[in-house]
């Protein structure tokens, strides 16, 4: 509250992403225009003179980088299995390893999503029930951010694992808008039938109607409610996040394609797509995804940037890694684990401490 | 090829959807101009006084109707369940029941499609193993038509209803789309991890990679294929296929509006926009889906309009289902569903007939 930011130190691996060094070092660069109020250094992953030479770029960094050199890279082909077995010592294993030393508070990565889940699962291990880091995407709509979760980790989900990620994406959602103290969360189900859903996700529903894990559960949602933003958070297992994100992510540029060949079909089309050309941009900016995610379920802080993001959106992901390092969300992960427990569980909680 | 079409009757719920027999006559009417080469009669069930009220405004029909009169309908929100039981005789009922009583070719309805299913399962039954008809949305896309099967009815898949959905989506394309003999299928499925989908996923994936179904099956496509039209057809589970949709639905409307507020954000963007509103239009026009979708899988031909269907999209409903109860889509269905059931079972089909 009173007492001053934490000073921070977050752990980038510079080699990952379409563009290296480039964007790593340049998004670095341009967080810190979204990190006034924060002290933040930066550990950088990855071949040395590269870095270097983009830090020439940079002289706002001066003072700030510390480099941790590494010819190797994991490539965005690998299996996570190979990456696993082969990525020791790469630079997006050490980006993730200097956290659980102590010498960095996060990690930022636009390397390979499924090498990435991998190796922080292994280094810095779960703190519930998860096969695998949730993955968030947050969706602008019609009422602001919606965070989807999971889209692509966790493919089978039990009714426990779906609760999980409504505790996890909550916890996120308060933390990366300060400005809502209490997200409401939706279940996506659907709602065509009597019998809905599967099991689990009746289960889930459940589980989260009790209302012993005090979040803001608003009950099923469809699809139609991601773009309405209808709830701010809105949990599905990793197989349907995954399909309707990249639904959506498809629709959204053929949308954008149609448009464009729409306003170039003519000459009186082109002389209006002129002028509104400023409104149309704006509305584009407004349309812009956020440019990461982080992952969720870890005993640490690990965001993922896609692999074609820009500077801007590089420096997003280093805020977002940066807010989270610095709030109390494994606090808060830690006591919806406990809750989680005991509403899965309501006998283990009323009697003494397990002996094992 | 050059026998005479054979002439055909639509069934047509006239209380079906939010308008009644406004729309319901209207879009038959509207239907002739489709349906130019065919002779069709049309069986309209509903309350007789309004409907011939309507048939006064619709001179073209004269001669081509026969009303069913029934002062019962069922409600927009009853469950299937209710509708089984309390539906007998209602508008929906009858226009299912004529097709098994061999007085109608085909039905059309744009009533409750929970109820649509039960009803139409109960009265003319199924193909194969499905639990209930699958639904098919065709969406338009940057290469044609792509239809998405099932997009609500079938929650829980196994791999030989999957591969069903592959066999019935395919044969419904080709008849839907008659200049494209040969529909390409792809199966929906996640790739960003190296274990792939579920295990009901991979196992379709198997036995359509076999071969032995005479289908153009190009393996496992992503969500953002959808509207890149990658493939003619795909194939999901009921409850992936509904999230997808809505979810493809919701964004197309908070687009849509997004760029109404651009283009209405000052008197330039206002004044451009006024300049390219037949562009505008003409897209609009591209990007709206068709009004009506088959209830795939019975014995019988049976198209669901959404209940606000325009007269248009209820006309373009009739025209599916008389072009569906015309084709040999029944025949080519029951030569597939032979196909599947040796593919499953392949001893079965070199053994002598079954004992039973």
């Amino acid at each position: 509250m009173s007492s001053p930011p934490k000073a921070l130190t977050i752990s980038i691996d510079a080699m990952g992403g379409d563009h290296g060094p480039l964007i790593a070092v340049a998004g670095a660069a341009l967080s810190l225009d979204l990190l006034a109020e924060r002290t933040v250094r930066f550990l950088l992953h990855g071949d040395e003179d590269a870095i270097k030479a983009e830090l020439l770029r940079q002289p706002r960094l001066k003072g700030l980088v510390e480099i941790q050199h590494t010819d190797r890279r994991i490539l965005g082909d690998e299996k996570p299995a190979q990456a696993l077995r082969r990525g020791k010592g790469s630079s997006l294993w050490n980006s993730v390893e200097a956290i659980r030393e102590g010498r960095a508070d996060a990690c930022v990565s636009g390397g390979n999503t499924g090498a990435l889940m991998a190796i922080s699962k292994l280094i810095l291990r779960m703190t519930g029930g998860l096969d695998r880091p949730a993955i968030v995407a947050s969706w602008p709509t019609a009422r602001g951010i919606t965070d989807v979760l999971d889209v692509g980790a966790n493919i089978d989900c039990g009714a426990a694992q779906l609760v999980e990620f409504a505790l996890l994406g909550e916890a996120f959602h308060r933390i990366a808008h300060p400005g809502n103290a209490r997200p409401t969360v939706g279940l996506l189900n659907i709602g065509s039938e009597d019998v809905k859903g599967h099991q689990e996700v009746r289960d889930a529903h459940r589980i989260l109607l009790e209302g012993a894990l005090e979040i803001d559960y608003r009950g099923f949602v469809e699809g139609d409610d991601i773009a309405k933003g209808t709830v701010d958070v809105i949990v599905t297992d990793g197989f349907t996040g995954n399909v309707a994100l990249k639904t959506g992510e498809g629709l959204a540029r053929f949308f954008v394609n149609e448009l464009r060949t729409a306003l170039s079909s003519s000459l009186l089309a082109k002389a209006g797509a002129f002028m509104a050309l400023g409104a149309l941009n704006t509305m584009r900016a407004r349309l812009e995804p956020p440019g990461g995610g982080p992952l969720l379920g870890l005993k640490g802080v690990v965001v993922k940037t896609h692999g074609g993001a820009t500077a801007r959106q590089f420096a997003d992901a280093v805020k977002m890694a940066a807010d989270l390092a610095a709030s109390d969300y494994a606090a808060a992960i830690a006591a919806s684990m406990a809750r989680l427990q005991s509403a899965l569980d309501p006998a283990a909680s009323t009697v003494a401490e397990p002996v094992q």
